[in-house]
């Protein structure tokens, strides 16, 4: 490991708005942290690709993320964490995590019938992440997935409280309610925003798990264990930056949404060339 | 122009599969022509995406269709047709040809209360081009334009005869409906496969428009004039080929329901090193 700034900022990224979810949840629980976003808008989706194409595209942004001196890397998309973090953890000289982890381990802590639900994109659920890793901290647990390939363009039409989300959620989710599961995790970053409909159809009984949260209690963990908490002494201007790889209005639209304050700026790049 | 080889096969790209339904045209109505294809499945869908972006991926899928030496060039894709095209075709030493031109003057055509709708990705719509072109062929044509985000989703999830599809699509041809237009132009490759919902929701007096079939035909008299028609003496080996550049799974599966032949194999490219 190189020698780390503790006034660096935090490296964020995500196929593209979704993350914004996660960022939030270190906005709140480390807000002396400075963070630097990254949205992949020109290739979002991730979902739908393959592993070989996420990684390359993940590669990519720790390139461009390592040019803006970040001291930490968070991983906020669950298809790229579950497709590519163990690749990325390998070459990076900076500490690197991802939000598929720090899921699983609130899922185990929650279920006390070992039998936990995961919803996600199609690539994270066939890549069986979610599942190997509770599996490898409690075996007894049984694990239950389910993509949701409709979630993602139902949140980004804007149709979170809609009788044509209802429906579509009723039949993704019609399975797992006939699997006794008491935990549910929530194994994309948009899909959080639609958790009053989903709570709804599975009932008070079954606990939803958003990783976001508990990502970044364990980058609070990782920057403490290494002497890299900032310690909030510098900090003259606004904290958060934003780029993105395709035209950022509509990121904006989406970002004031789910951000407790307006953004007004977002830097363009072309990730191509990282 | 530089010296074209007739022999030479003809280059079709897309976002995705959603352009095999224009090649599909082209092997109908020019059997004689080799085609390769490139579906650009790691970085679908253009619809959502800026002008810039659309542009800079065109771009490197023209300069990767001209390395395999095709004589002339189909943008099967309405939004790179409709953001794109104007641009490919000032630096194009080949023909090139898109989905829109065709498409408007099959409209223009076919609308007798000179009141013709279009449906197609938010790119496709905010830039339109579909207006524009029938506009200036006859500028008494009112021209009526609505997204349908979620159709390329609900068509890729498979769900073509479905009552969430059919609730989604009533939603969006609502306003259609109110415009008393007898002409609705399928603006999207993917729309055609929803060919049936579409038609019972507009009524039989409204004529639905595929670009597709015009789009060959279009094809086909430029090569007439061009001399450039394949004679057809050389063909040794199957005439097609086609490449994407993510993982080609899901690519063979959607292509082999769309064209009168199985599609056992496909060529990956990293289409970012064009």
């Amino acid at each position: 490991m190189t020698k780390i700034d503790p006034n660096a900022p935090i490296g964020v990224f995500d196929s593209g708005v979704g993350g914004l979810t996660v960022a939030r949840e270190i906005m709140r629980n480390l807000p002396m942290e400075k963070i630097i976003y990254f949205g992949d808008t020109a290739r979002v989706p991730y979902g739908s690709k393959s592993r070989d194409t996420v990684i390359r595209y993940s590669r990519q942004i720790v390139r461009f993320l390592r040019e803006q001196q970040v001291k930490a890397i968070v991983v906020a998309c669950n298809t790229a964490s579950a497709l590519a973090l163990s690749t990325l953890e390998k070459e990076s000289d900076i500490p690197i995590i991802g939000v598929v982890k720090p899921g699983a381990r609130v899922a185990i802590e929650t279920t006390k019938k070992k039998r936990v639900g995961v919803i996600a994109t199609e690539a994270t659920i066939n890549s069986h992440l979610y599942r190997e890793l509770i599996r490898q901290m409690d075996p007894e647990i049984t694990v239950v997935g389910r993509p949701c390939p409709l979630f993602v363009p139902l949140v980004e039409e804007g149709w979170l409280h809609d009788s044509v989300t209802e429906t579509v959620a009723r039949r993704y989710l019609k399975d797992l309610q006939d699997q006794d599961i008491d935990t549910l995790i929530l194994g994309c970053t948009h899909y959080p925003l639609l958790r009053s409909l989903i709570g709804e159809i599975m009932g008070e009984r079954v606990t939803l798990v958003n990783p976001a949260y508990e990502t970044s209690l364990a980058l609070k963990r990782l920057l403490e264990a290494g002497g890299m908490m900032n310690p909030g002494t510098a900090r003259s201007e606004f904290p958060y930056r934003f780029f993105v790889s395709d035209a950022a209005e509509k990121f904006k639209h989406f970002a004031n949404s789910i951000l407790p304050f307006d953004v007004n700026m977002t830097e363009q790049i072309n990730i191509e060339e990282y």
